[in-house]
């Protein structure tokens, strides 16, 4: 039940020929299908090219870059994702997450949640070859510029190996879909010193001052940073396992709600400090934007055969607009290749011999 | 070289002839030793007891409630304080921990950081029969009430029986310390239901669904809280290994300095929001006073035969003269015997028989 919109005329319209196609599935955002739909229409205006799926009758027609798939069936709030995939294959995340699988789109868009997403994605969609695991990398709105963490919650925990090739993967998120010329790599630790943290960060601080010799134009490996570092901006990109990242990622969330709780209350207290923010509220705006999680699209789902982006079920259009267009970015730039080639450099593949010439390797398409 | 004051008249007088003496190493505070000595007058004041050690010269004369012993040798700064504090036998934190351990005082306070406390007490003050290791709380300054984080950094990681009678220690100061009657004990987590967590989260919330049947007057278990939980006030005490909660306590930090940060600088960004920030202040004043580290006392060193309390190197006296007055509340209250007692009734204390008679069992005196 597609029905594929035409290419519009002008440069918009050059763009959107080459542009890679994205599936979205539309199903469990709190403002409903038709917010995702919404934000679709954004990013089209800009030139994405994108494929909804879910109940078309809550997605509006299809137009200038946006197709509609009927796929009114949601495994979103499903407390199984794994099992309800499984169970329906005619679920809106499992049909967009075929159609990136068998190649007719590049990309996917899950607003229906990582567990959907993450499972649809394994099963459809597939590893790229020579990855262990896939990782789900979430920037952080820290004002200036986003801070990758990953994992923050695809497996609850991790081994070495796994560790270590998280690094390469949110260096390349960050490189292609944030711009960020040579990632600063930090691994997440209960100290700075190379000697501080659990058996397992430790082996895989070794390892990664290992391997970055060997992929030196991959990332810069800073070592260890501390909870704080997150906030600091002195990495871009911080590692760790998915339950450590989980728990950092919920408690970000509840301090900074508490905080700005705690200072609306105080706004509220009397006449003098209403007035007060009231004057102040401008200025706050502007500093709530930088810390705007919608900017940043959402949590990446990294070590498919494609990217995929999750955002926040809780987004308005604008945030599903920033996902769709930065999976669209992250596609053109080749995030999955360029993961690929670095690993293969730093000999960190599974079972590729750390002689593979890169040249042999598939490219990610 | 102790010089020790006489007993004041009236009621303060009273109480403080009952007082436990509390040892205070004033090396390592951010604000010199003074500062640290300032703080023990405050709590003197209050009826406290004091014993000072730290460079003479800087502390002060002795007086109502407070002696002092010189001791200028410092190791707060040591990278390495357990090997520190085996080569110097003079070290203030080493002297003080010694008077706990030989007697003479009954709590400490150390201003030194908590490598240092941990080291010295571990030789000095000794674990408590039944402990297998040394946890350090901290109670997060939330509204409200404090939430207890336990550890945040005494180990690097922990076995399945280390978190169990983590909670129990929790439980133990937060009733004790914090006026808690039947503190709420959750398990940081990725996550709320039973089966999520990582390997070792998951056999612990098993058996701390077993245990707190036999010891359900210790404390509620309110199963696994996730980040979020621990500002949401779910939980009063909040169990994890030494590397999670080390990485959140600093998360908090770096979080919570950081809005605060961009408010500051939104309220300095334009004419009318400085005027805002002028009038909001007052109120806001509340709301730090709230999220006032210096009012919980710092961090709880337990598991030792006599409670420890290491305030943050940065308080001023305020902050001091709080840890001294919640370890002198705490060993009134006789925190380590709660502790080694509700361990006990669970069947949860190293190598203890489920059978052993509680009534045999030190006390912790």
């Amino acid at each position: 039940v597609a029905a594929h919109a035409g290419v519009a005329a002008g440069s918009v319209g050059e763009d959107r020929a080459s542009a890679p196609l994205v599936a979205v599935d539309c199903n469990g955002a709190d403002l409903g299908p038709g917010e995702v739909a919404a934000g679709a229409r954004i990013a089209a205006a800009q030139g994405a090219r994108v494929v909804l799926f879910g109940p078309a009758g809550e997605l509006g027609p299809a137009g200038e870059g946006v197709s509609v798939v009927d796929a009114p069936l949601s495994i979103a709030k499903s407390a199984d994702p794994a099992s309800a995939v499984r169970a329906s294959p005619e679920a809106s995340i499992v049909q967009a997450a075929r159609a990136v699988g068998q190649g007719g789109a590049r990309a996917l868009v899950c607003a229906g949640g990582t567990g959907a997403a993450l499972a649809a994605g394994l099963f459809n969609i597939k590893r790229t070859r020579g990855i262990y695991r896939p990782a789900l990398a979430l920037p952080l709105p820290v004002p200036g510029r986003p801070v990758v963490l990953l994992d923050v919650g695809a497996s609850a925990e991790a081994r070495r190996e796994h560790l270590v090739q998280f690094a390469f993967m949110g260096a390349a998120l960050a490189r292609t879909v944030f711009g960020v010329a040579r990632p600063r790599v930090g691994l997440l630790s209960n100290g700075e010193e190379e000697a501080r943290g659990s058996p397992l960060v430790v082996a895989v601080h070794g390892e990664l001052q290992a391997r970055t010799s060997a992929a030196a134009e991959a990332f810069e490996f800073v070592g260890n940073v501390e909870g704080d570092g997150l906030t600091s901006g002195i990495a871009d990109v911080v590692v760790t396992d998915g339950f450590t990242g989980n728990v950092a990622l919920k408690l970000m969330e509840g301090v900074s709600q508490q905080v700005l709780w705690g200072i609306r209350e105080a706004a509220m207290s009397s006449a003098r400090a209403k007035l007060g923010g009231l004057l102040l509220r401008p200025s706050l705006r502007g500093f709530r934007d930088q810390i705007d999680p919608e900017a940043q699209g959402g949590a990446y789902l990294l070590g498919l055969r494609r990217l995929a982006v999750v955002p926040h079920g809780r987004f308005t259009r604008e945030g599903f607009a920033q996902a769709i267009l930065r999976a669209e970015r992250g596609t053109r730039e080749d995030v999955v290749g360029q993961t690929q080639r670095a690993l293969a450099r730093a000999g960190a593949l599974r079972e590729a011999p750390m002689s593979a010439p890169v040249a042999s390797l598939p490219e990610g398409e």
